[in-house]
């Protein structure tokens, strides 16, 4: 499981920095997390396989998350992708990229799924894992997001194994692989010979919010978050009225979670590249596990013990 | 009167390149032709006056021309103007803004004036210009444009007001700004003492097309062209597939025509930026007056003879 952070702005793209758009590849498909104006830019930059693209994660109906949307739609249909497209957002953020398509009327070679899911949460199943979205606190309603890989089967016990007069070889693979086997008119399931279900990786998205307890539902647990840092502490009233974060106050969710690594996005403007350190610094006071996020960077996800 | 080409893509915006749009300069307002996804980061490292703009003059029903409008209409915003803004275009085109407008919700501090213009050509009369328009041929309807500026008036014949009597001082100037005078009862006209009114500057613009007749009329006597050659000899058979012109077929027109300058856009996203170089050269090879844009260059306009 891969993370790639296209581009780390908010509100609008400026000179030398893309709006904020996370790619997530896991299990052979690819994930993309909000898709504003000029987010097919840094993805041709970074060499990721676009033709992969199999679902688009929309957070809420503001143009700096959604205007990408047509021109990616396009962009991928060169790649000739042989699978559906998902669309997944707000009934009024997946009516935005219907509309689009209708008055723009552009070609697709592939089909477009639209799921619209419910402000209030949920969860969406997937192939090797589920999409959990609950409501954040914005001007405009507002989605966080998980994406948990599936438990992975518990750790073999050779011991128990050898203990049960399992021999090794096949049998070994066949239990650990969940299926029941016979050794001497005995039946052994794998509950005999495996430990407890292990988690999967666990990634969370969340942007654009004020402060709310669903922040730290999100973050929880998480082993990788890409999470708004809109302004500095001078500026935590401005934060205040636009219903964000400031550097700091996203750093005291990811301290109080038990989030492993935590990268900040969605940068106001206002802000030049040169000033950016200022986010991270006030962030790191408070908890070493956040950083800002590098466009580009590939980060690795690794599976917890 | 100033130009400013913005970008030179077609198709898609890539690293490193913007698409084609073009913001030219008149008499204290801005006209932006085309606005395609990521317009607004070259206008805002240009410098250029993002509260002059004044109208959006758009080409055609295609995303890489209009996707960019939302956010550079929200960018507007921020600038506070106190005009309203034209979006003039086909009808098709101007509901994509309308239709984006409504599902986006988004707020705009000034008015927007439709103008929906007719795809067999006509002209929309403006502040000291005009703004004239002809169907191109591609694959939807599209429109090329000429801003042609008022005519001035006639040069003062210091001759003639002296023989006619007309003593050098104040009468001179309300004879040079259209206002009859008398002098020793007789009623003296502007007529008697200017030279036939001069032609204004006149920019024209032509992106999306095939060869057709209605590219020459609007190349005729322009003093700038901003025009796309988007594709070299060898993708010659790719260019008459897709409605476009080759460099080489852009430099031709413009040999014919009275143009006195010409720029080269809507390159083909096929072309690296080191190959750009051999568009220009095929251009130069049928005339000198050709060449290839350059992004954020500020392209004084002269006032003709």
């Amino acid at each position: 499981m891969e993370a790639m952070v296209l581009g780390i702005g908010g509100m609008m793209p400026m000179p030398g920095r893309f709006l904020t758009s996370v790619l997530l590849r896991h299990n052979g498909s690819v994930t993309l997390f909000d898709c504003g104006e000029g987010t097919q830019v840094p993805l041709k930059a970074s060499g990721f396989g676009i033709g992969r693209i199999q679902r688009f994660v929309l957070s809420h109906l503001h143009a700096d998350h959604l205007t990408g949307v047509p021109g990616m739609l396009m962009l991928l249909a060169q790649a000739e992708p042989d699978h559906v497209v998902d669309i997944i957002g707000l009934p009024d953020v997946n009516n935005y990229v219907r509309a689009t398509r209708q008055v723009l009327r552009f070609y697709l070679s592939y089909d477009l799924n639209y799921v619209d899911i419910e402000a209030k949460g949920g969860s969406l199943p997937g192939e090797g894992f589920t999409l959990n979205y609950l409501p954040l606190s914005h001007t405009t309603p507002t989605l966080g997001f998980t994406y948990v890989e599936d438990e992975r089967p518990g750790r073999f016990s050779v011991d128990k194994a050898r203990e049960l007069g399992v021999p090794e070889g096949p049998q070994w693979g066949l239990l650990q692989n969940g299926e029941t086997v016979e050794v001497d008119g005995r039946a052994i399931t794998p509950a005999d010979v495996l430990g407890p279900p292990r988690r999967g990786r666990r990634f969370a998205y969340v942007t654009d919010t004020a402060p709310c307890d669903n922040i730290g539902k999100l973050l929880e647990n998480a082993d990788l978050a890409v999470i708004e840092g809109m302004f500095t502490d001078d500026h935590a009233e401005e934060a205040r009225e636009k219903k964000h974060l400031t550097a700091r106050q996203t750093a005291e969710f990811v301290a109080a979670s038990g989030c492993k690594k935590a990268l900040l996005v969605h940068v106001s403007p206002r802000y030049k590249n040169n000033d950016l350190e200022q986010l991270e610094a006030q962030a790191r006071e408070v908890c070493d596990r956040v950083s800002l996020a590098r466009p580009l960077d590939r980060v690795e996800i690794p599976l917890p013990d």
